[in-house]
């Protein structure tokens, strides 16, 4: 069994990286951590996409000598090879084909518009480079936006407890845990939406201990003003 | 059995409506066409949004009373309702997890840079809005070289005849429909790629006659130094 260990290279600063931490640590699959410092750029080494991923990104796994990128592919392949609890990919054949439309509605909203201001915000000035204020405000207009969309018709305007219906599933944690990044660029996505903001808390709720390990480092960088829960 | 009739929306010019068209007649999955002419905005009324699809997109389906939109959701909604041949979704471990890998990868890479091109390359004009060559340039840059490494990454650079390995999937045929787009804008995606030109080649015979009946419009509208194939 030892050549299908599986190895989980991971930054838990990168939003998907933190999704597949809470899957790992939540369904006990055992696995190898195996951290990658997306700040000193050790994702962008020719070593690294030889022998791990061949697009430079995380998160990845290998398992055995089998390697696979894209979180939401690996979460399909270690539900099959894993066989983990039905809640995280429920068998009810509507629900599973909702959460599977989340999965895939996210990359192009969600992820796309929360990433983005994330990356633009944040990011250039530590590259030293100059922020242009308009470029900020759109960003956050489309944001804000698809935020708004999210809490309408994924929560249902909050009479939805869980993004596939009444049961928490892998769809939610994606989604908090993409949802969260902004707060490092000091924009809160819980101002103005309590439905969201009571959705988050339903969520980190039902994954803790783990939620809050996968998220404190991003709690520790957040701004002040932006209220993140006090972990050790 | 009345009450379970598969509804597919859709409109030929767009880019995953072509890939499900294709795997419906491929499969001989029974179901009823509904075009949307998204020219004339028929995705964009308040009827289409709340007896259609919430999000105003094709393609979409509604399957009895379930209705599910995501081109990608739908494929997986299809392959479990249907049961259609493995030929289209692999059921050998690796070649499923590869197959899902480029499903997600496409959404911020192929289906990303070849749509951001023809959308402001194509549409601008049809606005009355003027082009930025800039722009097309930057975007045309983008799309080149996510071409390259699809050519590189997914193909081998020729060795892997399809891109889950040596037999076609709906993997292949979500790629050539995206990859096809930017013929419209007047660019070849084939040109300088003899590799892709040919791994194009074998998606569209292995669908034949499907593939061109899809593609037909996009042909029609192709500028004329572009080659494309005569269809009836």
């Amino acid at each position: 069994m030892a050549n299908r260990a599986l190895k989980y290279y991971f930054d838990l600063l990168s939003q998907p990286s933190r999704a597949l931490y809470i899957l790992l640590e939540q369904t006990k699959i055992p696995y190898e951590k195996c951290p990658v410092a997306l700040r000193k750029f050790e994702n962008r080494t020719t070593e690294f996409a030889e022998s791990v991923n061949r697009f430079g990104k995380v998160p990845c796994i290998i398992h055995g000598d089998f390697k696979l990128a894209e979180t939401i592919a690996i979460f399909r392949y270690l539900s099959r090879e894993f066989q983990f609890d039905d809640r995280w990919y429920p068998t009810e054949r509507s629900t599973r084909a909702r959460v599977d439309e989340y999965l895939e509605w996210q990359h192009a909203n969600i992820r796309a518009q929360c990433a983005q201001f994330f990356l633009y915000t944040w990011m250039t000035p530590l590259l030293g480079m100059e922020v242009d204020p308009k470029k900020v405000d759109r960003l956050r207009s489309n944001m804000v936006d698809c935020l708004d969309l999210f809490e309408r018709e994924w929560l249902n305007g909050g009479k939805q407890p869980f993004v596939g219906g009444r049961e928490l599933s892998f769809a939610d944690v994606v989604a908090a845990c993409e949802i969260e990044q902004p707060k490092l660029a000091g924009f809160d996505p819980r101002a103005g939406r309590p439905q969201l903001a009571a959705w988050m808390e339903r969520v980190r709720a039902a994954t803790n201990p783990h939620y809050d390990q996968a998220h404190k480092m991003l709690y520790k960088f957040t701004p002040k003003e932006i209220e993140t829960p006090k972990v050790e």
